[in-house]
């Protein structure tokens, strides 16, 4: 059955909620006064949509069905998740809690996205509410922090993960929860640097993005720290930085004093800085930096990318049709050129993920691999027949030409979702002993599905475009 | 004429320094009275060598020579640059940079690798030095905070950028520079949360890289809260964030005693982390997620991905021999496959830089393509011959097949260093009008050198595997 999820409150993170679960195939109900709340939803989605589904190498379920109420309790009856996003003033919270606790389902999940306000706070009044703090943009950062009552969280964890989504639990309650912390501390001290004329907001960010934050997105401060260390450990690494706590490099025994002056000087650098591209602008510079970053990081699987990973490895491979369907995605904005469409070579990958979607199909999978047997491929024919762009959906189908042997010969079809022939990609392949790196036959069990395949597709006419040299036609 | 660096002082940060220079065409000579130096360095360089070359698409320089001295002057005399990373003693560092003084040119940068000391410390007894405070690993992280005299600033920066590196420099001394101001602001906050129990080291991790982490890999802090702000800017976030300031949620007024315990807690809790895995495996894993991610950054040239962009393009172009190198490189790490080997999507993508190169050549340049004109691949016949694995070179000849009205064939030879040739790609273009994208005749100029280079290889061979179908040998 279709899960469904109700937005209180819209905004950048309630939007993001929405399009964390629409995209995954929730039905979402979203409830907010703000008249503005529609269109700041739909913009957040917008953004959403160019940019979650390009994370994955497989595509993500169909959207569920949005829908926008007047009515808090038409949003939340029959959800599986209440997200409440509304601003942080707890007596504005504890009344839309009340509220929500009467029309939810007993099992449905009341999350909040504060990042003030403890679970001992929140409940005060008797709502089961536990914090779900997520970071913005919600629907491309993995991390949510949840606090509050073990077992809430604990069924809030599991519906998280299946939004691919990192659950985090506290194991104490605390003011402002483990990043936020994190991050008033920087926050504090890089309003002292600005103020005392140190370094500008720009020169700030930076000393971030061109050094740690680096290290940051990919293993956090402990395990760059254990390097740092190098053999003799982390305890030698804590001998060697700890007595830094004694000296006096911080003013963070002080806090600079919220002055109007202050604002102005920060937010004047700041226009200074960034004030050449507009927010939408810096959204999407941001998103395609995203997922350009958590695309490599997925070849390791550190971090975020373990969590994309895994959250793919759930997702439906798609159903066979006529011939068998090894592909079925969405186009990234990094697979483009300067030509505005996907350059030559991301085809190529395309076609290698169909054929390692048919080598799975055949028994010729990871493990299958790892015991020795492999296809390389020995010659590719590509044409190019139709520009196909960031944010496309491509299926592709595979059909047998020749499976006799060591050969495995395949003709991939890239279609559109319009069912244009996009490219067609012509692939040989040799089976090879891995040991030895020479060809060999593959295994008494991989030939007969491969055959079995072979001798379904024969009855099949020869694709146009096989058997001829490049730049001859019919 | 060849750079010379000095390096006084190896282990990490100067083995890391090392390896910046010398891969960058720098000759280096090293002292270090610690025994152990040697290793340490080249432990350093193995690993250097595997992750630099592989952040760019074009050979950086021959690597310098590495010499190892027992006398700190011969080190010393005649290099463009000598950088100090001895421990952090201020009478250690004072006798160093006397001995330095004497024995430097006088036009030489002499640079400290400090993080605790400032300036006007380590010139009190009038060694001429400025801090150039570097981060692990050097060889990859771009960002060196430089502090002191200006025109020695000055200096420095210029020959930081020359081996790609982005000097910033701050506008008044202070202690710790800027960027470790703000970890010792995390570090402090993440001694408190582990020390209550709050969280441990990995979960403090985990809340670091599956959030806030990925978004200052690419923009910093401010950047960041600027889009959290939304439509209305900086002033309208500080306006919601600010007051947090007064909020008691953190126990930054305060420093955790450095105990015995507290140094066991975080080191056992960070063995239990990351001790399946060796500080080597750890470093190769960290550099792998760095070229992954920066690579993911030269896309929109965001942050570091600008500083290698423009690195680059200062970098050399293959001299032409008899037929023009269009590409120089080496094979990253993210490009193999499970195979053990480059995947059959790279092979496109260096033959795809090879036409890129060859197009500049003719003049269809990305100025021309701006005013509307480019080449559109139609078909590629790929044929893998040998296997290519990570950290190989690469260098691709170009061969014209034919270049007449709207076409443009040519024929890639991709070849390792020993010259074995590892795949051939036949490649078909057509000149497309961009504004219909549709097949157009190139300008009169692009079509005189592309037909000059087709007249000068018409008297070449035909070459082995051009016009046979795929699967058909001569």
């Amino acid at each position: 059955m279709t899960r469904k999820a109700a937005i209180i409150g819209g905004g950048v993170i309630g939007g993001g909620w929405a399009a964390r679960f629409l995209l995954n195939g929730w039905d979402v109900a979203v409830f907010d006064p703000d008249p503005e709340a529609r269109r700041k939803i739909e913009a957040v989605l917008d953004n959403a949509r160019r940019a979650l589904p390009a994370l994955y190498d497989k595509a993500l379920p169909a959207e569920g069905t949005l829908s926008y109420h007047d009515d808090l309790a038409a949003a939340v009856t029959g959800a599986d998740w209440v997200q409440e996003s509304v601003p942080e003033r707890l007596a504005l919270k504890h009344r839309v809690h009340g509220e929500i606790s009467r029309a939810a389902d007993a099992l449905a999940v009341i999350g909040s996205s504060t990042s003030g306000f403890k679970p001992s706070e929140l409940t005060a009044e008797g709502a089961k509410v536990i914090v779900a703090h997520p970071f913005n943009p919600v629907y491309l950062l993995p991390l949510v922090e949840l606090v509050g009552e073990p077992t809430l969280c604990d069924r809030a964890a599991a519906l998280l993960r299946e939004v691919g989504m990192y659950p985090l639990t506290l194991r104490k309650e605390i003011d402002a929860h483990i990043a936020d912390r994190l991050l008033e501390a920087v926050w504090r001290e890089s309003l002292w640097l600005v103020k005392d004329g140190v370094a500008t907001t720009e020169e700030i960010d930076e000393a971030i993005r061109m050094g740690f934050g680096l290290r940051w997105a990919q293993m956090g401060l402990f395990e760059t720290y254990r390097i740092a260390g190098g053999e003799a450990g982390m305890a030698h690494f804590m001998a060697q930085f700890g007595p830094a706590l004694d000296w006096p490099w911080s003013k963070l025994t002080d806090v600079p004093e919220f002055t109007p002056e202050l604002v102005k000087l920060i937010a004047g650098q700041s226009d200074a800085q960034s004030g050449h591209l507009s927010i939408r602008e810096l959204e999407r510079l941001r998103d395609d930096n995203l997922v350009g970053m958590l695309r490599a990081l997925r070849k390791s699987g550190s971090g975020a990318g373990g969590t994309i990973n895994a959250h793919e490895a759930g997702l439906p491979d798609p159903a066979p049709v006529d011939l068998p369907v090894t592909v079925d995605r969405v186009i990234p904005q990094s697979w483009t050129d300067y030509n505005g469409h996907m350059n030559e070579a991301h085809y190529v990958e395309v076609s290698c993920q169909a054929t390692d979607r048919f080598m799975e199909m055949i028994g010729a999978d990871a493990a299958y691999v790892a015991a020795g047997g492999s296809y390389f491929t020995v010659e590719n024919h590509v044409r190019y027949l139709a520009e196909m762009t960031a944010g496309a959906r491509v299926k592709v189908t595979t059909q047998v030409l020749d499976g006799r042997g060591k050969k495995m010969h395949l003709f991939h079809r890239l279609l559109m979702e319009d069912g244009t022939l996009s490219a067609t990609v012509e692939t040989l392949l040799l089976h090879v002993d891995m040991t030895t790196r020479r060809s060999a036959p593959p295994s008494a069990q991989v030939a007969a599905r491969l055959e079995g395949f072979a001798a379904a597709h024969a009855a099949l006419p020869v694709p146009d475009g096989v058997g001829r040299p490049v730049g001859q036609r019919r």
